[in-house]
């Protein structure tokens, strides 16, 4: 394809089925991080299609979610067609999600590019990541390829795994292209510090580049019956058939792309990305990414801190008053509050799983 | 009188029209302190009541109080006549208060004899508390005497008046009763620390006794213009006659009854008590009197902590999670919310005091 061309054939595939727990009070299973406004300026699922606007066209993106929060995705997302916004009826991690995706594009474009991004993350360079995904795009032009887009670790972080990359490869519009060595699993501390020590690994965050066609390749070498599976749908009518859809999709195995695909195959590339890119993964990270008052605090306009340094503060109704509080974070919705050590606050899971076994279900 | 006279001669004025800020969002100017249930057992002001029920009925209790909170009054103390809880149109401090309630008392019983008892206090050994106000009021029933129920001092609180006892007057049923030195405004701490430790003072907490005529007799003495005011005010119907007192009471001076009286008399006899006095005074003093949890949290039952230590949890509406949090005051209320490092809650009022300049009196 020349260039130009590429680009035409992109596809974003945005996975926004999450329903993560770190940020309860404020995110519920019907509200899950995606479909919050951290930072005041629409929510991250919104975010994460507005970045892609002048390389991906709405047209040109689809929105795998959960059946929850459909309603929702639609009410935030107008401009993408309604038929491009899947509610799958199971959750069943990445690979079957990824794989339905690949078969709807396929359809539609025997070149399609597919562009997988999570909802839910910052990206504090727009520009420069779609340089990356420019370059990401012409990588994955070539048949059999698959292209990760690679974070430059700044800490040696055991949540994510860590793609190890060997010599350059190519530089395309000033974006490093390395040869992947190895996909990785979440490492201990002191592996991961040897990974960001020896400057050969790349976080992965769950953003990749593939042809359909290539990903389908990739599932009926390693994964076959997931392949049987996913061809079975597509024949019958994939997503579209709402009836064979809900039946069928719930029988695929629960499994991430990163352990069905991804680690097994060898013709990988990674985009070395600088994109000031975050998971945003609890409070104390929405805190680190806010504008903050004198004292360090972030809190709404009707809140007072009196000798108070260091809170985050969130509150749907209550005027909130500090007195003589540190590194606190203070989140108050409707039915529920939240009042956590700011250094705590990946602990927050924690807190709403024993709820959950309380018997608390309907704050969840 | 003989005993069993006094005794039926005793008048109950119970001094209700305090609006603090420290209870604070729980707290407000139509929800002051002595209207919180703060122990689960009623209101102070119930309490209050309810404590003196085997000495002195209803109908010879006389309550004060402000027109913001009557009718909150009214309906917590249904056995009390309604002519008998009274609302003052401005706040004068103690001294016209007690000037008004003498003459009610003197025009209803020449022999009336006023126990005079704050709204908002907690007393642990109500049995004691009674023994205490027997022994005071028959100390009291000699014409000219005055007696302060005087607490024993457990630590230098310097948010109290003290006062200084001489030698032991006498011992009436078991209860022991001093010759009255000196009256103390609030000392300093190291002041405090040498009173403590001279075992010669008690804490004022305003509770007093006296024949309404003595108490008349020494205005006339050491307050001749409010003695005037007040004789003019009860001429013309006192606070029966609604519309005279409305607009005679904001007349008198602003002053307490221990500026006014009680530091220029002589004839003064204090009853040693040992009661579990508590005045209350924050949020902390709430804690140390509430049931805590194996975690040392004073809490409601919907809330969960986890990690979290020696905090004191007050939710109207809100389900609260803690995570990882230690001695922290955290009070929701409809439309607020405080979050306290418990060691500053006596600053409360300050962030009271820093809403309202910031012109939030809604709050108030």
């Amino acid at each position: 394809m020349a260039r130009k061309t590429v680009f035409a054939h992109a596809y974003a595939v945005v996975m926004a089925g999450g329903s993560g727990t770190r940020f309860w009070p404020l995110s519920r299973r019907q509200h899950p991080k995606q479909l919050l406004e951290l930072f005041g300026q629409g929510t991250l699922l919104e975010q994460t299609v507005a970045r892609l606007r002048p390389l991906i066209p709405p047209e040109r993106i689809y929105v795998y979610t959960n059946e929850l929060v459909r309603r929702e995705v639609c009410r935030r997302l107008p401009q993408i067609p309604r038929a491009q916004i899947v509610a799958e009826p199971a959750s069943r991690n990445t690979a079957p999600t990824l794989g339905v995706a690949a078969h709807e594009i396929l359809r539609r474009d025997p070149q399609g590019l597919m562009v997988v991004l999570p909802a839910d993350h910052v990206i504090a360079k727009p520009a420069e990541f779609l340089r990356v995904l420019r370059a990401g795009c012409e990588t994955a032009e070539k048949a059999g390829r698959s292209v990760v887009i690679g974070l430059k670790p700044t800490r040696p972080d055991t949540g994510f795994g860590y793609v190890r990359v060997g010599a350059r490869e190519a530089r395309i519009a000033g974006q490093e292209i390395y040869r992947v060595e190895k996909f990785t699993e979440k490492p201990p501390l002191a592996v991961a510090r040897r990974y960001v020590a020896s400057g050969r690994y790349l976080w992965n965050g769950g953003m990749f580049i593939w042809r359909a066609s290539t990903l389908l390749e990739n599932f009926a070498i390693h994964q076959p019956r997931m392949a049987d599976q996913l061809a079975r749908l597509a024949e019958a009518g994939g997503v579209r058939s709402t009836k064979t859809f809900r039946r069928l999709f719930p029988q695929f195995e629960k499994i991430s792309i990163d352990y069905a695909i991804m680690e097994k195959i060898s013709d990988i590339h990674a985009a070395a990305a600088d994109i000031g890119w975050n998971d945003v993964g609890s409070w104390a990270v929405v805190y680190s990414l806010s504008a903050k008052d004198h004292e360090a605090n972030v809190r709404p306009a009707r809140s007072l801190c009196l000798e108070s340094h260091g809170n985050m503060i969130v509150a749907k109704r209550s005027f909130v008053v500090t007195v003589g509080v540190q590194d606190l974070v203070i989140v108050e919705t409707d039915d529920a509050l939240l009042v956590c050590a700011r250094d705590r606050s990946q602990d927050v899971g924690k807190a709403v799983l024993a709820l959950e076994k309380a018997g608390f279900r309907i704050l969840l």
